[in-house]
């Protein structure tokens, strides 16, 4: 069977199967979630996750800067320490250049690169600078740290919990389709752009998240809420229902906008749009007033089911998304 | 400036400049060695790497098999932590893949994974599975440990000492150039292709000439000895002279056959040729016997100079060589 015919999530679900079952007591995660976990002395939990960017795939250097590039090979994978409610420490990069690029637009790449770690208190430590045939590649190595009772994985959900999300959703997926159809100039689009180009981790909201201790399950939305929080359902075994109308309310007035000049459905982007990079968590009813840029979604239940519920009509639709890279090929 | 004409030792140079000086107390060293070193309490220090392999420029699919490819791509990191006297601990797997690959295909790189992790004690603890436009491209990260005591740079070496490689030299380089003018299926260049195609890191070599206390800066053979022990004496403000007969001495009867049979110098391939993975290092001439498998080559100097010697002549050569991935384009 060809990858395109099997589909990213069922590729990486075969062969993530029997992994992270090492023998090493040290390691309490490992494959699964957004960072592999290891005992580090002391009380602390040592992070680590990597995510390679692919020119034609995840990008398009026609319609992104080196310098946003850059930083956001570096934002996507601080997202997924914040994700664990941890602190990011040393990053390693790797990259593949085409010879054929200018020494002028890689120092700007690597400008990118360093702003956003310093923005985050991290140290660029290394990495492997090859070069490539054909396309550009950006693999980021990340190392980080959380105490140990502070550590937040996707598969404490327990039934009953709320759900929330840490920023507005669908405007990346927006900004995406801004850039794809030429309107990524306007100024109306602008910021929808600038989320999906450069996204901005949520390092601080989740430190405040992992010390308040109402927080049961995290995952960073790189997929879409209904796949991400799909994916804590499915470790936690467990169910959701998210209100429609409480969906809507965790969009921009730029996104509702927007999908209204182009004929889009901001619900579909918020739901199945990727790349929102806020934290997708679930919790004490107490965390509404925890933090002021939580949105509340829905809630946990102990069914088997993943539901959409429209106030108005009653009617339950079921969530459906996810961002499969093969698919797009 | 096009990288093509700046070569990949200066776009190195050029981008690592400057780098690794984080304000981080923990770090000790950031870039410019094969591993970053990180102290990490109780008397440990924290190893970690990354390499990227390209197709088309790392390896071609047409001479590799998947889990030849999958076991390398470990190999060279477990390779870069045997090069600071470390003991490696956890790799991370980041995999851009074509979609018209076949699953049992990947299935058999991951398998080549898995048997080269768990051969060296390592666990396979996660990455990132996505897919490519085009190539296919393997990055592995790798974190390891080593005794605060016992770690060994590339800048310790010292007018005076001796230069040893941990194996023969040159082989990885013929079984190349057999797989690239279609002589890889010969009985006799068997060997060399599969230290091409499936080095194995001296990890055991590394932690006996660690736990020695007699060598004072190591490197691994990846770029060739010229090279790569020109990176130690431009780290340690030393020069080099070695021996002509003793460079010969370290390579093989296999490889000294191939030479003659295509007819190709053994001396270039020996000091050139990249990819042999044994361990390059330099330190008090009572090694010589502290480990069976060592050759030695010559001795560190207090002048800037890296020298060939020809015992007949009398003749001193300049030492040049190393693998430019810009250069094969």
């Amino acid at each position: 069977m060809k990858l395109s015919e099997l589909g990213e999530f069922a590729l990486i679900e075969r062969v993530a199967t029997g992994r992270g079952s090492a023998a090493d007591p040290r390691v309490l995660r490992g494959v699964g979630d957004d960072c592999a976990v290891i005992e580090a002395g002391e009380g602390m939990l040592r992070l680590v996750t990597t995510d390679m960017l692919v020119e034609g795939i995840h990008f398009d250097l026609k319609t992104t800067s080196p310098s946003d590039l850059g930083a956001k090979a570096v934002a996507v994978n601080l997202s997924d320490v914040a994700a664990m409610g941890g602190r990011p420490l040393e990053a390693y990069i790797s990259l593949a250049l085409p010879p054929t690029l200018e020494l002028a637009w890689v120092e700007r790449l690597y400008a990118g690169i360093d702003a956003q770690a310093a923005a985050a208190g991290v140290s660029v430590l290394g990495g492997d600078t090859t070069a490539s045939g054909r396309d550009l590649v950006i693999n980021v190595a990340l190392v980080g740290e959380v105490q140990a009772g502070q550590v937040l994985y996707r598969d404490g959900a327990r039934p009953g919990d709320r759900v929330f999300v840490s920023g507005t959703l669908g405007e990346a997926a927006a900004g995406l389709d801004a850039l794809q159809r030429g309107f990524g100039d306007e100024p109306a689009a602008r910021g929808l752009v600038t989320r999906q180009l450069l996204p901005q981790p949520h390092l601080e909201q989740a430190a405040q998240l992992a010390a308040s201790g109402l927080v049961h399950a995290m995952i960073d939305v790189s997929d879409g809420v209904a796949a991400d929080l799909g994916h804590i359902c499915a470790a936690s075994g467990v169910g959701c229902r998210l209100e429609r109308r409480l969906v809507e309310a965790a969009t921009s007035e730029e996104l509702r906008a927007y999908c209204r000049r182009r004929d889009l459905d901001p619900l579909a982007l918020a739901l199945g749009g990727g790349e929102d990079y806020v934290l997708l968590l679930t919790g004490d009813p107490a965390l509404v007033g925890a933090l002021e840029s939580l949105h509340e979604l829905g809630e946990i239940t102990a069914a088997d089911e993943r539901l959409l519920l429209d106030g108005a009509s009653g009617a339950a639709t079921p969530l459906a998304g996810g961002w499969d890279h093969f698919g797009v090929l």
